[in-house]
């Protein structure tokens, strides 16, 4: 097995460049009365307006574009029935290239409808990370199509690093960062991006209790998958990779834990008070401010609301 | 009874100069897959982004600072138990004057709880016009408060007004605008305002089929007040006053009405697509625009999103 190298900055920033045409630049908003309740002043970086409702359309969009014109014609493939399916369903779509998405059978009905209605071909079956990984592989062997990890991939760790990236532009005086994390791609991005922009800025992560691989770990500097995790934030289930644990260890100043009652809190904050739709691992960052409040007082804090795609007839409120 | 005189546009530009270092001006919102299944090119004026969630915050603050330095000492007045009670009270609190809130004592707490949390005085009656009119008196007369009417107020038209001209502003090549229509308030000012800009941009506004006193005043040319209506949009339950009809008469092309199931179906494409969140009332013109697509096809359409402010306990979907 071959060691992925770290990306650097220089490769986020071309990664932008590439990818700028193909995405939205995302707002960046502020809301008065979650500050104030909370004592900070936070500016939030809306990736539930990107395309697909979820910063994950970048990494999907500049792994694509870094492929050669034999392995386009083959198509790309992945596992997935998240936000990763989607986001490389539609950015396959807009290059003319063919998408296998492999989705248990289990997968949410709007999930698979989604994915198809991006013209991608699926493959179904059993929900276990086995069969999935078994899948795939005959899926590409099948097909010769390129496997597009979600995170454990150098590209596609660019392309989340763009989101620091317009963030940082547009507010370059903030103290910290703080990002979700599930299995490490945004979070990896952004903090290369941020410490390239500013050493002294932190680079924090909100993780569920449920789901604490990445907490553990970096506590203990040893990668500890993830074991039976059991959270309403969907997306963060996945254990870090040799990849993300690295860049992650070398560049976050710390990952702070939630339960599961403030990510519910902190979804309806910001649902409430923002007028706008995350989904629950979107609101992790905020939980973990409202559970530690203390660490974040006064200070001026960039937080990536990471997606938008949420069942509206299976809300926990 | 005094002829309340028609506000024209130069007193529009001068309230959007009073109150613009009170309201937020709000962003303009595109989506292409709504664009897309509709054949429309729709610019949306979100003011569920309006500070309480709401345009009412903008003739509430415009209405308060006409007021001489003696009515403002003694405060302000209303009967609602929507978004106007909301706006006049924050509008009050940030201006240092009291405010008298009459609420029907079946409100939703949650509005309760947001007119306290403004610091107004809540009287409560029984949920009738007759209780809230009288009661209202009572208020005014131990107080010697002023009356804000929510939309039979010059000057609340005036502040209604500027969402229409900060849309034009931005985006003046539309072929039409479009808002809901309750009290008419909103849909007097953007109509006057809309007219003023270009003469040839249509106006048109949307109302729920369940609650048509406007369209039915329209086509008939008398104004009829509305019986019983019964519609999820419950910022449109009100009638026209002889002040928004004469304007609505003179200055609008056309009002759609829309079935419920519409509403419903065009406030969850507002959420599920843009990811933001509109109260029922906001999704009525696109609900109108579902239901007469014909109408606007092929048309550049600024559509005014009203607020957000809906319960999440109790969604229709």
């Amino acid at each position: 097995m071959t060691t992925i190298p770290t990306p650097d900055y220089k490769d986020i920033e071309k990664a932008h460049k590439i990818i700028a045409p193909y995405i939205h630049r995302t707002p960046v908003l502020t809301c008065r009365s979650i500050d104030e309740m909370l004592d900070t002043t936070i500016f939030f970086k809306c990736e539930n307006f990107q395309k697909v409702g979820a910063f994950k359309f970048r990494g999907a969009t500049h792994a694509i574009k870094q492929l050669s014109k034999a392995e386009l014609k083959k198509g790309v493939t992945t596992h997935s029935s998240g936000n990763h399916a989607q986001a490389l369903s539609l950015a396959a779509k807009m290059m003319n290239v063919p998408a296998y998405i492999v989705m248990p059978r289990t997968a949410p009905d709007i999930k698979v409808k989604a994915v198809k209605g991006y013209g991608a071909e699926i493959t179904f079956c059993e929900p276990t990370l086995d069969a999935r990984e078994e899948t795939l592989k005959e899926v590409q062997k099948e097909t010769g199509a390129t496997f597009i990890h979600p995170y454990n991939n150098y590209n596609v760790i660019c392309g989340q690093g763009t989101v620091a990236k317009e963030l940082l532009e547009d507010y370059p005086d903030l103290d910290a960062v703080i990002a979700p994390v599930g299995g490490g791609g945004l979070l990896s991005g952004t903090a290369i991006t941020t410490k390239h922009f500013n050493h002294d800025i932190k680079v924090f992560a909100g993780e569920p209790k449920n789901a604490d691989d990445a907490f553990r770990s970096f506590e203990q500097g040893v990668l500890i998958p993830s074991m039976h995790p059991n959270t309403i934030a969907d997306g963060l289930l996945t254990s870090l990779s040799p990849l993300t644990f690295r860049i992650i260890r070398e560049n976050v100043d710390d990952i702070f834990t939630t339960k599961e009652e403030n990510i519910i809190k902190a979804m309806r904050m910001i649902w409430e008070r923002m007028k706008i739709i995350v989904e629950p691992s979107a609101a992790v960052p905020l939980a973990a401010i409202i559970e530690n409040r203390y660490s974040f007082k006064g200070k001026k804090i960039g937080m990536i609301l990471s997606g938008g795609n949420v069942q509206l007839d299976k809300l926990p409120f």
